[in-house]
């Protein structure tokens, strides 16, 4: 702000809530006075609720989902078919399919894509640990629900060979995913048809 | 979700964070993610600043600012001039005209409207506590930068009445702010035009 007017405080908080996606300056100091407005019912929950997530929120060390537990609530679902692996590049991309309820399976989070651009290789991404989970007894199909973008391509592609000589069949989603489209933003029924009708790679 | 695939703890904080101005549910997952994905950079700083916020923020018993100090920083502030008292609705108002450095003034916030359709009258706002400072000596103007909405120009109207008999001058920002206007939605430039244009209610 220009003056002065905002104990340190206030200013910092602002000036952190300004970071967070979709929030400019404006609707930081939007959101910061409704918190402060709404201390008992939003601002004090809100505030255990991060400390919360800070201290108990782990990555799952064998398909990269977050959780408060490791292996996560998925990796340990007895319920799921353990012959499934459907590697996604983000989270989010895990949560989107999670809501569309489109697979019964395991996932296998990459933590992003092959880009020469941006100069992230193989190394960068979780690719060892999906060829290690790939080659496990009982593994029989890996779904590529990477996003329909050249980057996106390029990895499927790239996973697709690394996977060659294991005993297991490579997909990837129908094209019900929209080209150049990213897989949170989808509706879930799109994203239950692109998986039901998804086909060999 | 669907299914229960984010621990208690996530899921409790994408629920509280869709109930921030401006966020649904799936900027809410997005946000999130975010934080979880930078815990040092982003989440712990930011939880820690809520908690600070949660434990100094205190509303200002003069004025009904905010800050972390009562009276607040404006108040106590000796470069102001104590003559004029700026009325404004809400502390975001405040902020806003701050940011256009366009009062040298104290300020006091009402904490909203009269409405007769919400049912808030004279006892649900800070006009006593208006009233009392428009009585002190040294107080010669009142400016009443209220929004340009039909209950706000109500509410100027109650307050010039209540101030009549009062020794002090009462005006109103000029007719730069637009009709059915927001203050807060202003660029700085039109509120110093219109707080230097202000006229005799
Ligand atoms: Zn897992
Ligand atoms: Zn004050």
């Amino acid at each position: 702000m220009s003056r002065d007017i905002v104990g340190a405080e206030i200013e910092h908080l602002i000036q952190l809530l300004s970071r967070l996606p979709g929030l400019g300056p404006r609707s930081a100091r939007r959101v910061a006075l409704h918190l402060i407005k709404n201390r008992d019912k939003l601002l004090t929950p809100l505030a255990s609720a991060m400390a919360e997530a800070r201290d108990k929120v782990v990555t799952c060390s064998q398909c990269g989902n977050v959780d408060t537990a490791d292996p996560c609530t998925i990796c340990t679902d007895p319920r799921r078919d353990n012959g499934i692996i459907c590697v996604v590049e983000e989270v989010g991309d895990l949560w989107a399919l999670e809501r569309a309820a489109a697979i019964n399976g395991r996932y296998h989070v990459l933590g992003g894509v092959l880009s020469a651009i941006e100069g992230i290789g193989p190394d960068d991404l979780n690719i060892e640990g999906l060829i290690r989970r790939a080659a496990e007894p009982g593994v029989s199909e890996i779904v590529l629900a990477v996003n329909a973008t050249v980057d996106g391509q390029t990895t499927a592609h790239y996973i697709t060979e690394r996977l060659k000589g294991l005993d297991v069949a490579v997909s990837r989603l129908a094209h019900g995913v929209p080209v150049g489209g990213e897989l949170d933003y989808l509706d879930e029924g799109t994203l239950a048809a692109a998986f039901k009708a998804r086909r060999p790679y």
